[in-house]
């Protein structure tokens, strides 16, 4: 649960920046090395070396240095914990929608009832 | 897009604190003032504060006070930004997945026919 909560912690955080969102969007169409996540961005290296640890960090991305080269892949299990997250929220949301609904039904039908009966003098 | 861009900025990082993300789940069940809020945390009323402010500055929380009672509710719209973006980048990666199978299709189908013809001596 902690554990769970820390990992929710490092990835809404590590998509709360643009650049990051970017590197992880041009991820998950296939993995890419640094020098080639580098090239749409006017960054130096070391800047976007932080981003991509802060990425590693929060388990979105996983990297491998071969040689010289470093590859970084997507890692789609980390995006789907806050999926759930979300999931869960909208029908905690949704239920309480539903509610409302049945309770103005309710109050509906109440009215037409009380209109249908005979007044009282 | 620039504005769309710091939303996603302000929604992520508003979401990537624990207690905030326990404010949205409790507003998600329905409107809730600030010492409702406040009764599941061990908290300072100014510490939570704080906390309100960053989810108001995202757009996800809107507050009213009226007399002596500041009351939450939370706007669902700026949820949708965020599940938006994530289903974008999911159908990139399905996209990707499905030309892998495609190709591995391929791959196994060219397989078979080399495999049918016979050898050249």
């Amino acid at each position: 649960m902690a554990n769970q909560t820390m990992q929710l912690d490092h990835v809404f955080g590590a998509l709360s920046d643009a650049t990051r969102r970017a590197i992880v969007m041009r991820l998950c169409a296939g993995e890419a090395s640094v020098g080639e996540l580098a090239k749409p961005f006017e960054m130096a290296l070391p800047s976007l070396m932080k981003h991509i640890r802060i990425l590693e960090n929060s388990g979105l991305v996983v990297s491998e240095k071969i040689g010289r080269v470093r590859t970084c892949a997507l890692q789609p299990e980390a995006l789907e914990t806050i999926e759930d997250w979300l999931s869960g929220q909208r029908k905690i949301w949704e239920r309480r929608l539903d509610h409302l609904e049945n309770y103005v039904e309710k109050l509906k039908n109440e009215e037409k009832l009380s209109a249908r009966k005979p007044k009282s003098r």
